[in-house]
C-alpha cells in the first residue's frame, strides 16, 4: 500500500516530500530530488519570430481549411470574395427582407447623399452616384451583413475644409471636384493596403464600451440635430404635423415589438412617409410655404471620372493628405459600426477583409464620379433595423439608386426634409443603449469611463473627438496594465496543497523565513521600476508585521508562471532585484519560467548569473530547498 | 506510516486522488472532494479603487517612513527636499570631485549658454544668467546626483520659433523676452502640477533601450556638429592645432582609463585647454586671424524679471503652447538623461520628485531673468565624466557663474569655440553605448529595434522626434503584448506530477479528450477577439492531430492564474467562448481566476451561468472532475 508498484507513485511528490520535510525537521543534509526545468537551447530567432508573426497577423490560421484541398479554388474564392460565400444559399425569403431595407435605406441615401455633398462643397448629384456604384462593390467583398454604404457627414466636411485650403470650390469648381476624386483614390489605396498588410489588428482596439459609447452619443447627436431642424419648422408649419408623424413612427415601433407579424408596416413606415410627403409637397406647392424640399435633381448614371484623377505634383500634398486623414476616421467608423452590429447578432466581422473591401469600394468609386463612402452610422442602423439579411440589401439600394438617377430622381426632388428627419430620429432612437452603459457602471468603472467620454465626447464634441477620446483612454489602461501588472503574496491554502494568493484566500498561510511573491505579467520596461519598488515593499511590509527575529524574511521566491513574456529591462530587473537581495543576505529562487522568459533569461547570462539550482518548476520544489538550505544553516 | 496523524495527510492531496482515479478506472460513481474555490462577495468599489489608485500612484508608498515617528518633521523635510539628507552627511573627500566637475560644467556652461541663448534670439548674458540661479534650486530639491543644469539646444530653437510667430525678436526685443519669462513661468508651473499629481508614472516608458538609443544618437549628432565647426576653421588655423588638441584630449582619457591615480589629469584638461586657449587667443590676437571666440560679455549678477512677466490675454495662448511644449521635452530629456545616469551607477530616480525639482527651478529662473532650463545631456556627461559625486557640483558651478559674471566675465570672452568643440567631443565619444546595443541585438531584436530608432532618429531627425519615435515603438510593443497574449496548451510533465507547457516540455502528456490550455494576461477588449479564435484553434488542431474517435475533445480548461486582470469585455469573451464550446458539446472549465478576475465574474454573473461546480482551484483537481463526469457518460 505505501509503495504500490506504480511508478508514478515511485516518483517523489513535492508536495509529499515538502510536507514530510517541513514536519518532521529531520536533520539529514541529503539534497532533496525535484522535478527537473528545462534548460535546453533557445529557439532559434527564425522560429520566435515566425511564431510572433503568426500569432500577429494570422491569429486565425485563416489559410488552414485550404491546405487540405488539392487544387480548390471554391474555398479560397469564397475567403476572399464573400459574395461567393453566401449567394449560393440565397433564398427568397432573405431577399424579402433585404428588398425591404434596401429600398428603406435607398429613401435614406437620397437626402443623406445630397446634403452631405452639400457639406462637402460638391454638386448634390454627386452624393447620388456616391450611393450607387460603391455599395455594389461592397456587395461583393464586404464581410458584414448589416454595413449599409453610403457618404458620411464628418468626412465629408473634412474633405471641404482640407481640399479648400489649396483650391477655392467656387473659383475653380471642376478642379477642387477632381481633387476630390483624387482624395478618394487615395484613400481607397491607403486602405486597400492596410487591409492586405493584415492591419486588422488596429480594429481589436475598438472595444465594446467605446462602441457602446460612441453609438449612443452619435445617436443622441443625430437626434439632436434632427430636433433642431423639426423645432426650426414650427413658425412655418403646424405643430400637429410634426407631432403627428413623430406619432405614427413611434406607433409603428411599439407595434413591431408587440406584434412581429406587422413588421412590412413600420419596416415599409419611412418609404410611405417619403411618398406622402412628397404628394403632399407637390399638391400643397410646399416649398412656396416656406417648407425645405430636396430640391432640383436632374437624370442620368454616374459618368466616368478616371481620367479627371489629378496627379499634379502641386496637388499630391493636399489631396495625399485628405485621402489618408478622411480614410483612416471612415475605417474607424465603418469597422467600429459593422463590428457594433456584428456583436448585436453575435457573429464576427473580420476586420482585414472589411479594409480591403472599404479599400476597392472607394478605388472604384473614384473612377466613377464618387467621393468617399464608408459605412455611416444612421443608414446602416436603419438598415438593421429594417430587418436586413445580407450585403443584397445594398445591391437593392443601388439598383433603387439607378432607377432614382436614370427616371424618378426629379419626383424626389418634393421629399420635404422634415420627413426624412423623423425617420432618422426613429431609427436613432432605439440605439441608446442605457442598460448595457449600467451593466458596464456595475462590472467595470473604467470601462463605463471609455463608454461615456464615446457618448459625450461624440454628443458634445465631435464624432471622430469623441472616437479618439474613447480609444485613448481604453489605450490608457492598457498601458496602465502594463505599468501596474498585480502582484501577490502566495499561501498555502487553508486544508489544501494549493499555493494561492493570501488576500484572495484568508487564513492561507506562509512559512516562515520564505516570501513567495506572484508576478503579474509582462515584466517589462514599462514596470520594472514599479516591480522592483514593490518588491522591496513586501519584503518590508512582511518585516513590520513580526518584530520576532525568526520571521525576517531569509528567502523570496518569484512565481513567474503568470509571465509570459520580458524584455532586456525586465531581465536587468531581476538581476538587479537578486543584486538587491543579496546585499541583504536573502536568497532568491525564481519558479516556473515560462518559455519566452527562459529564452531570454539563458541569451542574457541571468541564468548562469543566479545559479541553475535557484531555479525550479513549481513552488513546492522551491519551498522545499529553501527549507533545506535553512535547516543546513542551523 | 499510510496514514499519519497529522491532519494535513487526512486531506484528500488532488495530485494522489488524480493519480489514482485516472490509473485505477474504478467506476466509483461518489463526486470526488476537492479544494474550495473562493466565492466570497467581491470587494466594495471604495476598497478596490483606493488598491488601484495607491499601485497606480504610491507604488514606492513613500510616506510608511512618517508613519511610526512621532511629530517627527526630520524625514518628510528629508522626502521632500533632498539635500537635508545628504549634506549633513557630505564630506571634503566628496567636495574634491563635485569642485573639480563642478569648475569644468562651468567652463562648459559659458559657451554653452551664449549659443542657446543665441538659438533662442535672446541676448548671450540671458544664457549665463540661467546657469546661475536653477541650479542653485535644483541642488535642494534634485533627486539626481550627476544630472547638471542648464539650457538646452533643442528647447532653445522652439521657443524661438514659438514664441516668434507671435512677436519678433528684431521688432521688439523686450516684450520678446518677457514673453519668454513668461513661458518659462508657465513651463514651472506645468512640470511642478505633473510632479505634484505623481504622474512620474510617465518617466516608466522611457525603457533603457530608449535610453541608449538616445544617449548614443545624441552623442553622434553633437559630434558631426563640432566636427563640422572644427573643420569649418581648416582655412584659418593650422591643422595641427586641431589635432593637437584632439589628441591631448584623446590622451586623457586613455590614461584615465589605465591609471585611475590620473583622474585630476583628464577632469582639469578640459578647464586647462580653456585658459590655455584663452591665453592664445588673446595674445595672439586670434580674432583677428578668423578664429571664432566667445565674444564680449558685460558684468553683474541676474536683475529681478518677476514683474515682467505678461499675462496680457493676447499672449496668454503663445506663451501658454511655448511653455507646455518645451516643458514636456526638457522633462522628457532631463529624466531621461538623469535615469539613464543613475542606472549606470545602479541608483534610483523619483520621476515625480525630479518633475518638481525642475518646476521650481523654472518657475524661480522665470522670476530672475532664466529661461528654459533642464538636464542637459552634454553636460551631464561632462559632469559624470568628471566624476561628481552630489548635486553640489550644481553648487559649484553656479558659484563660478557668479564669480564670472561678477568678475571674470570679459576674461572669458576670448576663449576660442574650437576648444570648447573639443572638450565636447570627448566628452560625447564614450557615451556611445555599443557594448550596449550588441547585448540588445543578442537578447531581444525588438529592443534593439527600440534602441536604433532613437538612434538614429536622434542623429538623422531631431532629439524630440528621436525620442518619440523610441517611446512610440516602446509603446506599440507593449499594446501588441496586450493584443497577443501567449496561450500554450497543458501536459504533465514526464516523470512528474506538474502541469506545463507542452511546447516547453516535450514529452509532457495530455489526458485523452480533455485540452487544458494557459491563457496569457490580460484578458481584455484589445485581445478578446484573438483569445476566441486562438482557442477555437486550439481545438481545431487537437482535432486535426488524430482521426481517432476517442480523442476528440469532451473537456476544454481554461487555466486562468496568470490572468491578473480583466474587463467588461474579456468577461463577455469567456460568454461566448462557453456559448461556442456548448454548441460543439464541449464543457467549459475555468481554473484558479484571480481575484480581480473573480470579482467581474461574480459581478456579469459569468458564475451564475457557467455554474460554481465548473470553476477549480487547481488544474489537478479540474482533469479529476472532467474524467469523473466522462466516466459517469460511459
Amino acid at each position: 500500500m505505501w509503495q504500490p508498484a506504480n511508478p508514478l507513485y515511485l516518483h517523489p511528490n513535492p508536495l509529499f516530500s515538502f510536507t514530510a520535510l517541513y514536519l518532521s525537521h529531520t536533520m539529514s543534509t541529503e539534497t532533496p530530488t525535484r522535478n527537473r526545468v528545462n534548460f535546453a537551447t533557445p529557439r532559434s530567432f527564425g522560429a520566435t519570430m515566425k511564431s510572433h508573426l503568426k500569432e500577429t497577423f494570422f491569429p486565425d490560421d485563416p489559410f488552414r481549411q485550404f491546405r487540405n484541398e488539392k487544387s480548390g479554388l471554391k474555398k479560397p474564392l469564397q475567403y476572399f470574395i464573400p459574395i461567393f460565400e453566401w449567394l449560393p444559399n440565397y433564398s427568397l425569403r432573405l431577399f424579402k427582407f433585404d428588398l425591404l431595407s434596401g429600398i428603406t435605406i435607398a429613401s435614406l441615401a437620397i437626402p443623406q447623399g445630397i446634403s452631405y455633398a452639400k457639406l462637402a462643397n460638391l454638386p448634390p448629384i454627386i452624393g447620388l452616384y456616391s450611393s450607387f456604384v460603391p455599395p455594389l462593390i461592397y456587395a461583393v467583398f464586404g464581410n458584414s451583413k448589416h454595413l449599409a454604404v453610403g457618404t458620411v457627414a464628418a468626412c465629408s466636411l473634412l474633405i471641404a475644409n482640407t481640399i479648400g485650403e489649396e483650391v477655392s470650390h467656387k473659383d475653380d469648381p471642376t478642379l477642387y471636384l477632381h481633387l476630390v476624386f483624387t482624395a478618394t483614390f487615395f484613400t481607397g489605396i491607403f486602405q486597400t493596403l492596410l487591409g492586405l498588410l493584415r492591419l486588422g489588428i488596429l480594429v481589436d482596439f475598438l472595444s465594446h464600451p467605446t462602441i457602446t459609447g460612441f453609438m449612443g452619443g452619435t445617436a443622441t447627436l443625430i437626434c439632436l440635430q434632427q430636433l433642431k431642424g423639426i423645432f426650426g419648422l414650427k413658425h412655418f408649419t403646424t405643430k400637429t404635423d410634426v407631432v403627428s408623424v413623430l406619432h405614427a413612427v413611434f406607433q409603428n415601433r411599439d407595434e413591431r415589438k408587440k406584434r412581429p407579424n406587422l413588421f412590412w408596416v413600420s419596416a415599409i413606415a419611412p418609404m410611405v412617409v417619403v411618398i406622402v410627403g412628397c404628394l403632399f409637397a407637390y399638391f400643397a406647392h410646399a416649398d412656396k410655404h416656406g417648407i425645405q424640399i430636396v430640391g432640383h435633381l436632374s437624370r442620368g448614371l454616374n459618368p466616368l471620372s478616371i481620367k479627371h484623377l489629378n496627379f499634379d505634383s502641386q496637388y499630391i500634398p493636399v489631396t495625399l493628405k485628405a485621402g489618408l486623414i478622411t480614410g483612416l476616421i471612415a475605417l474607424a467608423e465603418g469597422v467600429a459600426i459593422g463590428r457594433s452590429f456584428a456583436i448585436m447578432k453575435n457573429e464576427q466581422v473580420d476586420g482585414n477583409k472589411e479594409m480591403i473591401a472599404f479599400g476597392l469600394m472607394n478605388i472604384v468609386g473614384s473612377f466613377t464620379s464618387c467621393y468617399l463612402t464608408t459605412g455611416p452610422f444612421s443608414k446602416t442602423a436603419v438598415n438593421f433595423n429594417a430587418g436586413c439579411r445580407t450585403a443584397m440589401s445594398n445591391v437593392v439600394m443601388a439598383i433603387c439608386m439607378m432607377l432614382t438617377l436614370l427616371l424618378l430622381a426629379p419626383l424626389f426632388s418634393y421629399t420635404p426634409l422634415v420627413a426624412l428627419s423623423a425617420i432618422i430620429m426613429s431609427a436613432m432612437l432605439g440605439l441608446i443603449d442605457y442598460q448595457e452603459i449600467y451593466h458596464l457602471f456595475k462590472v467595470d468603472k473604467f470601462d463605463f469611463l471609455i463608454c461615456m467620454a464615446g457618448f459625450l465626447g461624440v454628443a458634445f464634441i465631435s464624432m471622430d473627438h469623441g472616437l479618439m477620446m474613447s480609444i485613448g483612454l481604453a489605450l490608457v489602461r492598457t498601458l496602465l496594465y502594463a505599468a501596474r501588472p498585480a502582484t501577490c503574496k502566495l499561501g498555502k491554502v487553508q486544508d489544501s496543497c494549493v499555493y494561492r494568493d493570501t488576500e484572495q484566500y484568508p487564513g492561507s498561510t506562509s512559512v516562515n523565513g520564505v516570501l513567495a511573491l506572484q508576478l503579474g505579467s509582462p515584466v517589462y520596461f514599462a514596470n520594472s521600476n514599479y516591480i522592483r519598488e514593490r518588491i522591496l515593499r513586501w519584503i518590508q511590509e512582511e518585516e513590520d508585521i513580526s518584530n520576532a527575529k525568526e520571521s525576517v524574511v531569509e528567502h523570496v521566491l518569484l512565481d513567474l508562471s503568470g509571465v509570459t513574456s520580458t524584455d532586456t529591462t525586465g531581465i536587468e530587473t531581476l538581476i538587479e532585484i537578486s543584486k538587491m537581495l543579496q546585499a541583504k543576505s536573502i536568497k532568491l529562487s525564481i519558479v516556473n519560467p515560462r518559455l519566452c522568459v527562459m529564452e531570454k533569461m539563458i541569451r542574457s547570462h541571468f541564468v548562469d548569473k543566479i545559479g541553475k539550482e535557484s531555479i525550479f518548476l513549481c513552488i513546492e520544489d522551491a519551498i522545499e530547498a529553501s527549507l533545506f538550505s535553512e535547516k543546513r544553516q542551523v
